[in-house]
């Protein structure tokens, strides 16, 4: 007998009972403000990473020795921002009450903060190292807040001051940058202070939320908002792979590929390693 | 002393108080449920228009025989539908109230809406003519009420059985066509009976609705939903061409170029040529 | 419980069991001449055909009314051509020994060989239609028996004269058409023909290859030789149905759709309208 | 021994002695006003040819029965408009001389200037057959007179009233049809009228100028300037045929593929099929 | 009343009295010898500048906070050097007589030779920055004197040795290296000794030339002619604020996008940047 | 008497009895496993050539010092992998046995193993330098041994342990790494360690194979099968002049451009530079 085809992120086809790392796609971009297309990055990641090996030079691991399951995507409501929050924290809601580690693939950044709900509830003295071109600190973007320019904003909501770190932030507008001062700790262009920042957050709850618009666009140029003056893929590398080992990580997303913007599949490679590291890296 | 950069489609550089017809966009594509970035279109028909002749063999007439101003875009509100709807319908209802023709560049088709509110607003007997691909029919998509799926439906709700007159139909669920049945005229495939609708709507006030994708993909690629089996561009600018001499056209709009999914720009050509083969066709 | 990402043509998600028609992708493309690339074609018709809908307004049908299963692609071994037709050879007898409908999404033309392999063996009688620009009647192409352009003429070794019926052939060299004046009907150019092919096959096995660059390229842009003047997606439409309808088909494919050729993606919507209206035309 | 590496479009490898049609390539385009690109055409047109075959199923003709030389490019002085055209007269006048037929692959159409100054001279009373979407008739383009979008006008400067027929033309601004009204045949839209030509022209000599924009952006997208509305890659077969069968043809050209904004290259699969039917076409 | 549409580089929409510096386009490619296409550069880069913010993390600065103009696009003669010239000499004389500072927008680096002969002759004392991949010194290119291969010797020609500083070079004839070594500085691969220039220029007037393809091909794909090896962003973005900064600028420019090759749009936003921080730094 | 069009790589138009290196082109791409396309790289390098100089500053020297003759591609047999490297084979063989230096255009890296073949016959002690992003050391892949991913494997099979230097791999299975560890020298990332490499190999026959893919994705999209992290163009710049000055180089490679994922041509433009700093860089 046939099966029904199964498409997971390369070697991600644990059975649900054996993984402790749950993979879904949130395929939203409504409120994306300048070039939308990134509800289709999950896809576009799971299929791709075919491309790339399962065996990781870097860290010397492979994706065999461990127990990942990819659950798809999930059937979001374009155009109902709120409804399809709601659906991104049930799922992760879910997951974690199974004691299992989330691990979304966005779409938009905005889709975090489905996620990130689900996480506060469980873990309530979370906090969040957030890898991004952008603050993301807007109280409200052209007259609304659910969007992916506050996303960080409205995690802070939830938290507090104190609890956000962000890394590789070099676009914003001046406000953004200055109420930051006040409430989060923000890192411009790279990643100097991570180290002294794990040290920090040794043994507590940890969400690492990834902008993959950090990148450089010379290696990463399908995204929305391409911010030229970003950080090397080996960087984000090294970045990403630290905070998974030495952090305490409760839960994860990787955003804001758009596939569309790049025919040369470069930015969806770049997309497929920094997940495979970051799978490869979590010490569960 | 210089001037700040003016930019208007083609030749359409009327000052307000002596043109008879105005221009504008509505770059919104939030609701796009399968491929975004119809935002795109108005701003590319504009800048893609220098590209044509102002003069159409045609119909033997130049854009520099009229007065036409364009009026640029609206900055609308990403991720807001409603508010986003609300900004259209005022724009427009400006343009009624002081006597003018109001003519839109989408955007994704959901701006019609917007536009028709202000239309059957003062003109409660209006009718509709929509080219479409697609029925745009249903009760809602995916739960939201406010989608480009859903826009005759809308309208419908305005105006009643009878009053919407839809040609080119290729695509819809059964519920839709089933449905629109009872409450409009469907034509499915191509502009049969469009002569006789003229005929039955002589005198009366329509409004135009334009969703380029009634176009086949072969000359018209860059749209969200591309459906094979549409019309050809000459059978599209005959019936536009008709429709604007023979019917007493209060408001028209010209919907869903997508400009990314298309290099080659024979698509914004197509959309520059119908608005132009309108503009011209237009008897006010 | 979550369940592993399931991802299917659009609605063909039955099970095996009680499925009449089986879908599934030959991701081969290993002796493409010109420009490889319609090894992506089956995954990218699974993918796209989210983009159109299960009803069909041409046979007003949908998708829902019938059983298909879609049993994903083979993983073929590029580069050895021999060990792929057994691959494909082996799932198609495996489906018509389960008494279904192989339905195969290549890939380049050739794997049709497999495929019809398992089918002349189930069916020695079988005859075959074939829609295609190009005749594949070589002897041998560069030497290599085992390649697209000569695919009918392995096909015709096992069937022999008079078998064969070929439509809308535009492209080929002097000794192809020659040679098949002899063993094989080839119509040039278009469909003209068909409807006196299928009465005269009426009752005897039938297996279809649709090699979709029959269409035009102003709609079907995405293909490895793409040749100009060919028939309109409504002709084809037209053409595929009438015999799904008509003939008593026992197997089929659709071939030759190489996605990176296409931006637009308006050739990947053409190849799922086809599957569509080949699936709901089947009378099994 | 090792040679060094010949291209040639297909098949096009006779000795000069022996060839009795010599193409060349005028890669130029400085003069195009809309979108360059022109100058990479004949280029492109020698190198894609190998994607078609050499027999022509329309006219049961092979490359393989005649005897042509592809002579090259031009190496053009982009930016020195007249220099380039002195070029190109050179270039047409020595392969008039040796009494061969020059065939020239542009490039912008301008370049027609160049090559139609040497036939002139070689033929006083020679005619003009022109397929074209733009009529190329104006007096001058934003104060330069050496312009593709003068370059008939140039033309009839050399040859007089009645010399001249165009068909297809479906742009141009007011004055331009004004004015060919009094001097030459314009057949818009289409080929309606071309057999009458033929008849009135039989045995005087002509020369064929085709721009390929004549075409349908839909299978003809790679253009600088896509005009919808345009004829068939058929439409255009038959007459290339027809022209190059019964008239007295002394020199010939197609013009103005600009491959780059079509990356699907059906542009080019067109361009290079007009230029093999035109070769098989011609009666020498 | 409704205004005609105005569009200008963001928040570039000072009153001309009120303004310091005057952007302007200057749309013009016709000597460009390998690709095509910056004629498309300033209205893109107007455009595009949406999509970044008017804020600069690295200069703590706003457009905002200071008063720029911007006048669009002057309407250049393509096909005519000497015309475009002229009109691109005329605008920018007109803005110093004013007392305000040219800020052109290219166009290929050619129309730096209109703006500069304004400037010289207003400041006949002035020095030229010069950031570029290439040396631009040639005699003659093809035989074209007044070609971008030419600029820089066209420049030298107005003021002669030791007044042209060149930075990032790595392309060009052995020629132009030699000739360049008496009569120019030339710093090769990149910005090193930019710093004793600037020393040296102190009060002195400046003329800033910037073609962006100085810039590494991975970040700013989207030129005529790349040249891999180039500068990185930040390197840039640092030079072009040094420049700005510390050295009396008298006019200025950047050059040579050509948006075609790039359909992510990073060499756009490269672009934008680049023009943002310079605005940004400018000290008047 | 004109000429058939004669088409080298940039100034490689030597006599073939005074080159002292011979080009030619593989284009080959069967095995690709991933992404086809690389069988347009050969044809690619030679045309793009003429879009760089032949003068390097880096190294101040010109293309215009050496003897270079460019023998064009072999008609490959795509779809028989051991003919097509047998014809390989021979063309090595035969530049060999004149005494010249083989310079092979790939093509996918399979097509090292025909050059190698010959070049290890005749340099039985022969050493390979070999930079890539991937290992290639698989016994086999898919079950297939002449694969891409397989080559090195395979020339290790000639020559045996401890003569392949591998430099840049970041990309391969763990079991590879593990058999690569006893068999050859791998360096992982870069090129640290190339000088000890090449004072270890002074004065003995080395073929230097290059494969593309070793640069960073962001200055070389145009690949099939990208690897985020690589080289910078200079970096791979350094390493092939220094092994082309300091070692006894009888043969060479440059491999794996595949042009149509790469619009804007950057890939293209760094292929032609790599092979002209390594012509410029032979010392014979």
């Amino acid at each position: 007998m046939l099966n029904k085809n199964i498409e997971t992120f390369m070697m991600c086809d644990a059975e649900y009972s054996e993984a402790e790392v749950i993979l879904f796609g949130a395929p939203f971009d409504s409120t994306t403000s300048y070039r939308p297309g990134a509800r289709f990055g999950s896809g576009t990641i799971r299929r791709e990473s075919y491309g790339i090996e399962s065996y990781s030079p870097y860290q010397d691991r492979d994706l065999a020795d461990i127990a990942v399951m990819d659950s798809g995507d999930i059937e979001l409501c374009i155009g109902n921002t709120n409804k399809a929050l709601e659906q991104i924290e049930e799922r992760t809601s879910r997951i974690l009450e199974d004691k299992k580690l989330p691990f979304m693939l966005g779409g938009e950044h905005l889709v975090t903060l489905g996620a990130f709900r689900a996480v506060q509830k469980q873990f309530p003295e979370v906090f969040v190292i957030h890898f991004d071109a952008h603050a993301d600190l807007r109280e409200d973007y052209l007259g609304v807040k659910l969007s992916h320019a506050c996303v960080l904003r409205r995690c802070w909501e939830l938290i507090g001051d104190g609890r956000i770190h962000q890394f590789g932030i070099r676009s914003g507008d001046r406000e953004e940058f200055l109420w930051g001062k006040d409430h989060v700790e923000t890192r411009k262009f790279d990643f100097q202070g991570l180290d002294q920042t794990l040290e920090k957050l040794a043994g507590k709850p940890v969400y690492l939320t990834v902008d993959l618009d950090v990148l450089d666009p010379g290696v990463f140029p399908g995204t929305g908002t391409p911010e030229p003056g970003g950080v090397s893929f080996l960087e984000l590398q090294r970045a990403v792979t630290a905070v998974c080992r030495e952090a305490a990580v409760v839960g994860c997303d990787v955003n804001e590929l758009s596939p569309h913007y790049d025919p040369s599949g470069i930015s969806a490679a770049a997309a497929c390693k920094i997940v495979r590291e970051m799978l490869l890296a979590l010490q569960l």
